[in-house]
Order: C-alpha cells, then sequence, then structure tokens
C-alpha cells in the first residue's frame, strides 16, 4: 500500500472524550471513527487489523471442526418469548416493530436462533456432537457505552454454539474449544489467561472467561507463577497455609478510645494488621418463624471478605446483607469494637477464615465500647462454629492447585466458553432421537469471542508514549519503507520502490510512506499507528550500501545491510 | 472436510414456500434455512459460498486501490434528515427508538453515513480522488419478501463511495469500477452484461447496471451479438432502419365490425402487423389556461410503446397518462380506429415512430368506428409532426453503436455503480480545500454488489434436474471423493485418505464422503449441492489401478488412472 493513497487520519491530540488508551489510540492513529454514542464506523487502518484477527478467529475455529454458519442481526421476538427472555433480557435488548408491526429485537446474542435451527435440522444422535459458529455483527444497547469499542453498543464477535447428547460430550468439545481459544490468543500474540468463572447453579469447569492481561482491565485476575491455574480473583481459593502456634500471650482489654478501623488501631497499639481479625456482621437464613439471625464472620486484619465465597455459605443470606442496627443491639453486639470472645456462647453463629483460624495471640475488639482485646487466643479465648474460605486471595498466596503462588493483575475479558446445559433446549424443545430411538433434549455449549474487542485489548496491552506497539500478527501493516528526501533523490526513490515490490513479493503487508510529509512527520505516524518495522532509505545508506532499521520498540536505528535485511524479512 | 462432520442439511422434496429455483434449490442443498419473512440463517454449505463470493470481491476492490472500511448497521436518524430521505425514503427503512428515545435506523445503505465520515476526514484536494468499501449487513423492510435471498430483508452488500474534485475525476474512478466489476463477475464464473441503467438528470454514462443473465430475471436486456453494447430494454435506442419505399397503393377504406386490435385486424385483412401502425393517445402539456392536449403516437403494429422514452419527450405529459374519454370526444377521436389521416389538420400533435415512419401503403384506423384504411402512405395521406424513438428494441434490431444486431434475454441485477454527483456532499455539506485554496463540494460515486443475491443468481444460471452446477471458483468444495463400501473395504478407505490429504495438500477444498448411506444417496446429494468433480474409489478400480471420475454435468463417469486424476488436479 502507497501510503499517498491510503487514508492515514491521524491525531495529534487526545480527544477529550476518550478515557482509555485503547479508546485515545485507535482514534489517534485513525483506526475508528465514532458515529453516534457506542456506534462506530472503522477506517481502513482499523479494518486491516479487523480482518487479520478475523482471519486467525476463522480458520483456528475452522481447525477445531466448528461449522460456519451466518445468523440474521434481526430475529423475531417469539423465539425469545419462548425463551423466556424476551421479558428477562431488560433494557440492552432493542426491540422494534417492523412495517407489519411483528415484534423483532436487534441480536445482542444467538441462542435462540440457534436452538430454533437446531431443533428444526438435527434429527438423530448420530449428527452429534456438532458445533457450529459464525463472526458477526452484534447489538447491546448499553445505557453509558463508553471505552470506545471496548463496550460499544454494535460489535463484532464470533459466537458458537455446540450440540451434544451428554454431558460427557460437551466436556470433550468445550475442552476443545478451550484449547483452540488458547491457540488463537496465542497466535494473536497476546499475553492472556484463561480464568475459571463462576458457573452458578452449573459447577464443575463449567465456564472459564480469557482475560487479556493489561492494567487498565476491569477485573483482578489470579494466577500461577508456576502453572496454568487462573482464576477471577472472586473464585479463586484462598488455601489455609501454616499451622496455629501455641498461644504465649495472657488476652489483656485496652483501651483504644475512637479507635476503630483495623488500620487505626494497629497503628495505636503497634501491632501488625495482619495479627488481627476483623468482624462482618451479616443477616443469616430466617427461621421459621420468619427471624433472621445474625451470622458473625471474622477474617484477619489485612483480609477482604469475598462476598461471593461467603454467599455460598448454608446459613448465610444470599446475597449477602450486613446486619441491621437493630440486630447489633438485639445480639449485643458493638459496631467496630466486635470481637470472636463469648459469642458462640450467646448462640451467634461464628465463622472465621482460614487465614485467621491459625493466628494465635492476636487482637481483636473487646466487644464493648473504645476497648479492644490483645493476646486472643482461639479455643481458650474465643470459640468459633466453622472454618471456611471467606477472603480474596493477595499475591504471594499459595495456587489453590499446589503449584507455585498467585499473582494478580487486571484483565480485560476479550473470551468466554460456557456449558450451557439444557437452558435453551428445554425452553426451545430442541430434542433428537437418542441411541435407543427414545427422543432427548440436546445438551449445550457457547463460545464467544469479542472480536472488536480484541483488537482494543491488543492496545491496552501493547503501547508506549509513542503510541501503540502491535503484536506481529495483527498489525496493520508488517513494515514500512520511507524514502528520504523523495523529491530530490531519484535513486532513493527507485531503491524504495524496488524493495517495496521485492517484500510484497515475499508475502508482506508493506506500506510505503510516499507521502509528501516531513520524515518526523512520518515516523510520528508510523509509530503511532505501530507499524513493527521501519526501514529509512537515503543517499547516504545506498552509498554505503545500508539501509537503517528500527523496530518499533527499539531505541535506536541500525544501518543494515540489504543481504541482512532479507533475511530479517524471508518468511 | 469430512461429510460426517459437515451438515448435510438436503432436502429430496421441494419445499412449497419456494417460487424460483435458486431458492428451491439453495433449501434443498442445505444452504440457507428461513429464520422469518425475508430473514435467512446460512448454513455450513450456504457460508462456504458466500466466503469465496466476499473472497474474490474483496480482492478485485483491493486491487481497485479502494480502501475498506466498515460502518455500522445501526445509524441515527439525524443524518437521514440531514439528506431529506428520513422522510422520502418510504417504510422500506426501518426506524426505531433505542432506550433513550433516540431515533435510528437499520442502513438499507451508507450514502449518508460515508458522507459523514467524508466531511469530518477528507480536508483538501490532495486526499482526493479516494474510495472507500464495505462488506457489510444491510437491512431492508421488503414490503413482502420473496425469491429468498434474492429479496430478502436482511442482506449482504458490497457497497463503495468515492470522492472526487472534478467530474472528470468521477469519471476516471467509476471507469476503474467498471473493469473491477467486469473482472469479478468475470471471475465467479458468471454470464453477465455491464448495462447502461437509466440516469435520470444525470445523463451521460453516469450509470451502469450488472445483470447476470438468466431465465429467471427480473429485467429484460438488450445486447449487441458483436459488442460490449447492452442495455436495459427500455433504455435502448431503436434505431433506424431502411428507407421508406414508393406509395404503390391507393387508400382505401374497409368496413371492420369490432375488430379492435391489431391482432384482429391482420388477422380479417390478411396483413403483417408489421404493415400496420396503431395509436397510442396520450395527454400533452397544458397550456396557460390549464387545458391538456392530446399528443397521437403512432407505432407500427408489432412493436411495443416505451413509456420512458415517450416522457423524455417535451410535448408530452410526464409521468405518461393515456387520454381521457372525454379528451378523445373532444378532439373527434374514435378509440380502437384512429389513424394518423387528418390529425395534423385538426391541430394534434402526431409523433411517429421511427419504425412507423418508413413504413408506406400500410393500414391503420380510419377515424371511424368499425372502418379501417389500407395503403395508407406517410405525407399523401398522413401528415406528422415529428419522427421519434417511442418503441422498445426487439430480437433483431441493429445495435446502436453500429455492431451486430440485438439480442435480448433476462437479467438480474446483482451490481450497480452509478454517478451520485452532489446530491450528498450538498446536502451534508462535504467540502473539500480545492488547488485554489477555495472549498469546494466534492462530487460523489456508489457502486454496490448484491453479494447475497450473488449467489443466487449464481444459481438461477446454472442448474439442471439433478441440482445446483457451481462456477468453480465458488463452489462450496472443489471436489468430493466417495469411497465404496468403506464399511467392509479397509484399503478402499486407505487410497480415499490418502487421496483426500494429498488433494487438500495441492491446495483444493476437498470433502471426502464418509457418510453411512448408500452410494445412490451421496451421489445425489453431490449432485443436489453441486460439487464441479466426483471421485469415486472402489475395490475394482483399485485392482485396475484407476479411480471413477465424473464431473457435475459429464452424462457418464470415466476410469482414470491416478497420473490423469492428479494432472487434473494441479494448480
Amino acid at each position: 500500500m502507497r501510503a499517498s493513497r491510503f487514508l492515514f487520519a491521524t491525531l495529534r491530540e487526545t480527544p477529550n472524550d476518550a478515557e482509555v488508551i485503547s479508546h485515545q489510540l485507535m482514534l489517534r492513529a485513525g483506526m475508528v471513527r465514532k458515529l453516534a454514542s457506542g456506534l462506530y464506523t472503522w477506517l481502513p487502518m482499523g479494518v486491516r487489523v479487523l480482518n487479520k484477527v478475523e482471519a486467525i478467529v476463522r480458520e483456528e475455529m475452522n481447525r477445531s471442526g466448528s461449522l460456519e454458519v451466518f445468523m440474521p442481526v434481526t430475529q423475531p421476538a417469539s423465539l425469545w418469548e419462548e425463551s423466556g427472555r424476551y421479558v428477562q433480557y431488560g433494557p440492552e435488548l432493542l426491540r422494534f416493530k417492523d412495517r407489519h408491526n411483528n415484534d423483532f429485537v436487534l441480536g445482542p446474542t444467538h441462542e435462540e436462533v440457534i436452538t430454533d435451527l437446531a431443533r428444526n435440522e438435527l434429527k438423530s444422535y448420530k449428527q452429534l456432537p456438532i458445533n457450529f459458529y459464525q463472526i458477526q455483527t452484534k447489538f447491546r444497547d448499553e445505557i453509558r457505552p463508553r471505552f470506545g469499542v471496548m463496550r460499544s453498543r454494535e460489535f463484532i464477535m464470533k459466537d458458537a454454539y455446540s450440540f451434544h447428547v451428554s454431558q460427557a460430550s460437551l466436556q470433550e468439545t468445550y475442552d476443545v474449544m478451550y484449547d483452540t481459544y488458547c491457540r488463537i490468543f496465542t497466535r494473536l500474540g497476546l499475553n492472556f489467561r484463561p480464568v475459571q468463572a463462576d458457573t452458578g447453579s452449573i459447577g464443575g469447569s463449567g465456564s472459564h472467561e480469557f482475560h487479556v492481561l493489561a492494567s487498565s482491565g476491569e477485573d483482578d485476575i489470579a494466577f500461577s507463577t508456576e502453572s496454568n491455574y487462573a482464576a477471577n480473583v472472586e473464585m479463586a481459593e484462598a488455601v489455609l497455609v501454616g499451622e496455629r502456634a501455641v498461644a504465649t500471650q495472657e488476652l489483656k482489654i485496652i483501651d483504644t478510645p475512637n479507635q476503630k478501623t483495623i488500620a487505626d488501631v494497629s497503628v495505636f497499639l503497634n501491632t501488625d494488621p495482619a495479627q488481627s481479625v476483623k468482624a462482618l456482621l451479616v443477616q443469616g437464613i430466617a427461621n421459621e418463624k420468619g427471624q433472621v439471625p445474625v451470622v458473625a464472620l471474622f477474617l484477619r486484619g489485612d483480609h477482604e471478605l469475598n462476598e461471593i465465597k461467603a454467599e455460598k455459605h448454608p446459613l448465610i443470606a444470599s446475597p449477602l446483607e450486613f446486619a441491621t442496627e437493630a440486630q447489633l443491639q438485639e445480639n449485643g453486639l458493638t459496631a467496630g469494637f466486635c470481637g470472636p470472645q463469648g459469642l458462640v456462647e450467646k448462640g451467634i453463629t461464628v465463622i472465621i477464615d482460614r487465614a485467621a483460624s491459625v493466628l494465635s495471640d492476636f487482637v481483636a475488639g473487646a466487644n464493648h465500647i473504645d476497648q479492644h482485646a490483645t493476646g486472643i487466643n482461639w479455643e481458650r479465648d474465643a470459640k468459633f462454629t466453622e472454618v471456611y474460605d471467606l477472603r480474596n486471595v493477595v499475591e504471594g498466596d499459595p495456587s489453590p492447585d499446589g503449584k507455585g503462588t498467585l499473582q494478580i493483575k487486571r484483565g480485560i475479558e476479550v473470551g468466554h466458553i460456557f456449558q450451557l446445559g439444557q437452558k435453551y433446549s428445554e425452553a426451545l424443545g430442541c430434542k433428537v432421537l437418542g441411541e435407543d430411538g427414545k427422543p432427548l433434549t440436546v445438551t449445550m455449549g457457547c463460545y464467544g469471542i469479542g472480536v472488536t474487542r480484541v483488537v482494543a485489548s491488543a492496545i491496552e496491552q501493547n503501547f508506549d508514549d509513542k503510541g501503540i506497539i502491535w503484536p506481529a500478527a495483527i498489525a496493520p501493516f508488517d513494515l514500512a519503507i520511507v524514502p528520504m528526501n523523495a523529491h530530490k533523490s531519484p535513486r532513493t526513490v527507485e531503491a524504495a520502490e524496488a524493495l517495496y515490490v521485492e517484500l510484497q513479493a515475499a508475502g508482506y503487508d508493506v506500506l510505503l510512506d510516499d507521502r509528501n510529509e516531513r520524515p518526523g512527520v512520518k515516523f510520528s505516524d508510523l509509530e503511532l499507528t505501530g507499524i513493527p518495522h521501519r526501514i529509512v532509505i537515503g543517499e547516504k545508506g545506498l552509498d554505503a550500501g545500508t539501509f537503517e532499521y528500527k523496530g518499533r520498540t527499539d531505541a535506536e536505528s541500525v544501518n543494515i545491510s540489504k543481504a541482512e535485511l532479507m533475511a530479517k524479512f524471508s518468511k
């Protein structure tokens, strides 16, 4: 591509309304433009990246044995009524009427349409397992679209749906999709982690999110330094470490006027917050008479309650709700100064976190205003009902699989694989004849990749103060050739044109920057748009038989011979 | 692809609701399924064809220098209000509100969006000419969607839009697009014609439609047997042929009771309809007092009036309207028995078609009920105001470019290139700085290909009673391998597998029909789905060292050696 015939819509200034770096750089590099809130037009620079991402996704999905289909964006509301989602989905589902006053939706996802197809086309267990995918435009009417294409209203998804006669068959395809996703994100050149996700009622290993690690991510991902283990921080198990030491101190009551927080108390007493426990007083489950007990949770002072874990405990109300002031008074509990001592005796359920359970000689509230206790020891001073995993993991915790320790980084969700089970096949009556000749309801999986989101996440992970740093596989151009002083050096132009032809013939996407611009402008544009390699051709170099080469992240350019250059670019 | 792992959704019966052959065969071959009126899901068999069409379109558009973009399906109504089309477009434009009650449309076309992009991104004449294209989903709320994907509500278009500083620059890009379209449809393997289309007010060679010739087409296309000339029948000029012979007969009045039509009269008088003229009495242009004159048009008895041509005549009302009974009486005209004799003398404008103008000794009405005249001659018996091209061309007419004669076939419009001029750039204020430093309104062209429609039209042009006959470039699979009696012949399976691997390595899309079906079922499916080549492998052939080969349109299969086979399939 000749830059003079391309749309180089780069911007020097960072647009005001772009909050995240990928949105800023996609606008500045001339990849996208906003048409309306949450609607973006992809410019030529953006489409080149998008097409490369799509090609890799398509290639790997085909390799996995999934069959490509193409479903409409517009879907009849009747199918959504059958699944129950027409009402459930909320205002993100855009509903409209056609000219004949029939109800339709703009598809945010295609479970209903594919299940309808499957119930009509799949007759026998012999046709299963089968996995359909499409790469297609979706619409979700976000209340507040933001972060550019990261959370837009219209976006491109690769969505796949598989059909099975059994959970075992689903698991097999699920595992294939897990591997396929790993191959896709690896080929895209992204630093990613497959992350165990909350499966709600499904359980098991029924759901993984694929996260691109980037400091701007919306989710905290915990992953092992030495294995494939990775989980959303909310999902990661906090493993018990160590054993409780024997008690060496006596329990003492100390006046701690107005010292309510762990931080305050630790400073006041000159102790480590990790040597204290804090109370979280929450609602239990109502008894037959409708009375709701208080449950006291105790965590180490430096740890955070994981609400999802707490909600899974059978004695704790879900969703989690804190005890009311009235409940505290009823139970004789002192907010801000609650310790575990004597609670079980009062009939209160006391659940303590694993890490708290191995403390000895620790600090806690004294169950009296403006007083704390030191030298507390479990059993001797404080009974408890149960030890339970209640907290978020922190960096340095052991990995739950026993290999290495946990690191925590922020991640951007770009893919999700999910064992749907029979939710949609039951609702829509999708059955096939089983091996025994009787109809059986199929079991389903679904597998999504946010194709447009992948582009933004690649930038969030790879940029510097000069602009984007594309992974090689999805760069809009593989390399750029810049002839210096082209207007007065015919032989520079000639050499540039020759190299342009030669590298294109070698299979590279080459940009020949033949624009009538100063070298500084060209260099900035090439850095901003993240082209991985830059080759400058000038009179001096031609005299010396060298080209000036600079990789996108190299500090300095180097002069290399034609042979060295061609060795670098031989596929 | 192994057929056992593919979705072979073929149907033996022709579905009831499919009127045209492409719709029937696309359903029967398992290419598409209806989701709702005018909405189709493309199954794996269909997507394979669609992807090949898209790839060729994309490759040739890139080669032409057009830059790929990707615009949203949903568009803000405000842009359509700016262009004036929000009201004008009619109910095919689907309008809806988002959750914030803002007005949007589902894009049936993207002139507004691209012009909005251009007015923001294009600043200088130096950036022009530039041509943007996309391959994208469109929506048109057809009142009565029909013919499957041929006239559906959701469809895929390749649409392109070019921007220019001058008409001359537009013409250059237009010519490039003309050539590009010819290359695309040639590569797709279609018998097509670029056809001059009515440009309305633009004139010149400002619009061409690209038609795939097929007997089921909705348009009649006239094209030269010896040149590239082709036009919609309504647009083709009917050239004057021959000269008027001298009169040899006297005018005679003959009683022709109840013989009103040309056919009746010709039989009654035993004359050729081509030796008679017929009258069409239409409205002229109102004078200052509001009086509307009658204009009498005369055509040869076997020719048809071309309303578009008539409407272009300055003395004829547009749209064309026939004279009322009252007007006929006022002017002393006798419906069904009107001849040209004496009309000019009565003050009636008489316009005669070129072909009628060279008749002598002809038949016409006698301007008296139940009477005709024979032996009429122009000038001597009947004056006229003007000779004009009023008729549709017929087969055998000379081509207007002077080369060869015209043939007429039916065509399906699959592409359209159009010189838009400044309609949208004026309405939306799309200007760039000209070479003189002053703002100038850009001139635009637009270029569409109905990608999903191309697939259907390829079938309309290529089928037999067994099914589809794909052009090689867009067949879902290049060839199929069928092992005979696979369940009891391991060496047949082995040979089939080896050939499968070998032909795939040679770059072919190979279908290995490993389904547990009778050979007859497989052969029917392969013919129905239009796979160009079939290779059958059996014990006998293996003994003889041959494969059984049959091209899709071959009457019989032939036994060929491995070497002959591989020679056939060496890219």
